[in-house]
């Protein structure tokens, strides 16, 4: 290793400040110096991508939308209007729109076809998917951000658009960290307490049928095909040494899987915001991670992971660019 | 009126989000929208304004660095080399550096000549400075600001740079609260306990000269050239209908002063982040508003404010050009 922990960490200290003055500025710039291994550290084509799927438990009407809004979303996020495209332009971000399996299949130019069918399986009765379904969603993923690596990109921000997807999100988490349902579920962005009911007993149903610590069989059973491009691509940009700039519960459930499957890739992790669904934090506390920003954020999207842009590009500048106590003659 | 807060609520309401789903995001463009009265709201010429100071009482030792370090921390600002050029630079805020009254004169193109003196006196024995300095503050930070206004900027971010300056907050602050100094005494950017209880002791010492809740004199008795100067930029911006960034506890010390003189300051205030310092997030409750940012930063030098434009921006950049439920023809 180039750099070490401890010269990284004195080359901070050493800034014309109070050691520790700039809080988890000064974190965030550790770890991506330790992750670049670079005197000069930057963010580089910053590129969000939105990974978008339908799942077949909507189909309970445990979302304050039906599925069909998906695909709406997804046609917002092609035409500009959504938060996600606002936030991208006003914070510089390269957006990628990844159509992994909605109902209706669009026809756009930008639109990243990467389907692996129209909709998952209802996971309170059956698995989401084929495990050839997960491991093409995994190679789908693992070529596209081996496309932006190999363009120049070194920062990725990941985000989701699924009606239903806070529901296969907390099965998945519910199933790693072994716990019931109940613990795991949330409103999701919104529903009345009945339906919050109905979802809890469906992802109890699908918690039952399974069995197993395997997270590939975990993600087979209750992923999204969002979800499993999702843990496909913190896989690859893991590999590439790319940072990972994490969204909200359903991308941090993603995460976990990714974690389980290799824990090297938590170095290139960073948690952006704390969402308002409840196991969000729960799942945060068990990876022992502190997300920077907690703005009461319950979009998805992307619309977390896309404000912490301006926190990574603050840490690389103090790093690169601050003057040193010794440039001052300053001694404290 | 132009545009109610219903209307506003409402134009939010109906954007391609669930209601309320951009949290704080979704606050602060409503308080944007009402400030500004305008269909398209915005940030302009955005600028950060680092009122910097001397502390007579800093000739106890209270603080991790000697008095001295205030001017050296100007012309590091002069020069380019500090956290808040960096953060300036990246975030594009315009950068104005003005002297209040520090140790030693110095001569630079940029820096903004608004001296009130060397240094305020000794606050645990006399009065900070006489009435007619808080006045000349108070007038010099009016002009500064509309000439800022009168050439176009709609939103100022404030910092400050003063060694022993938490003193004078802590002092301000427990006057005004009819607190004892015990409560509102911090460890500033990291002195020792003894250092600590020595603070506390003269802080003490300084609220038993005086007894009175007259703001003016409390500033007068308790204040700093640079919070003084703070408090007339925020009355002056607010008279402008400016966007005002508050930055960490003693530009918020600043605002508690500003908010007793005129309480309809309060609609323009935008307070940034939430320092380390524990007596800020008491004033904070005090006042009632919730901060935007909390990354344990305690340095000061308007680091905090500056972190805060993206989400300013972000927040306009919604509110104007996200697409609204019926362009999709959705309903939720």
């Amino acid at each position: 290793m180039l750099f070490t922990d401890e010269q990284i960490q004195n080359k901070i200290d050493l800034k014309t400040k109070p050691i520790g003055a700039l809080g988890q500025l000064e974190s965030l710039a550790k770890q991506i110096a330790l992750v670049q291994q670079t005197d000069k550290i930057s963010i580089n084509k910053a590129s969000m991508l939105i990974f978008a799927g339908d799942h077949g438990i909507a189909k309970y009407g445990i979302s304050i939308a039906p599925s069909e809004v998906t695909t709406q979303m997804v046609q917002n996020f092609l035409h500009g209007g959504a938060a996600i495209n606002c936030l991208s332009r006003t914070l510089g971000w390269h957006l990628n729109i990844i159509d992994c399996g909605i109902l209706t299949k669009l026809s756009h130019p930008d639109l990243i076809n990467q389907r692996l069918g129209n909709c998952t399986h209802d996971i309170s009765t059956s698995p989401a998917m084929t495990l050839e379904q997960v491991e093409t969603g995994i190679k789908y993923s693992e070529n596209l951000i081996n496309k932006l690596h190999s363009d120049g990109c070194n920062t990725i921000g990941l985000g989701e658009m699924g009606i239903g997807n806070t529901s296969s999100a907390a099965a998945i988490c519910a199933a790693i960290l072994q716990k019931p349902a109940s613990e795991l579920v949330g409103t999701g962005t919104g529903i009345n307490d009945k339906q919050l009911i109905l979802k809890s007993n469906l992802i109890q149903k699908a918690l039952d049928r399974i069995n197993s610590q395997d997270v590939i069989e975990i993600l087979q059973n209750l992923g999204g095909f969002e979800i499993v491009q999702l843990v496909g691509a913190i896989l690859a940009a893991a590999k590439n040494k790319m940072l990972i700039v994490i969204d909200g519960f359903i991308v941090t459930s993603a995460a976990l899987v990714a974690l389980k499957i290799n824990p090297n890739v938590k170095q290139f992790l960073v948690f952006a915001h704390c969402s308002q669904e409840q196991a969000h934090k729960k799942v945060l506390e068990y990876l022992n991670v502190t997300a920077l920003l907690d703005l009461n954020l319950r979009l998805g999207e992307g619309s977390g992971a896309a404000l912490a842009l301006p926190l990574l590009q603050s840490s690389v500048s103090f790093y690169n660019d601050m003057a040193s106590l010794s440039d001052l003659g300053i001694e404290i």
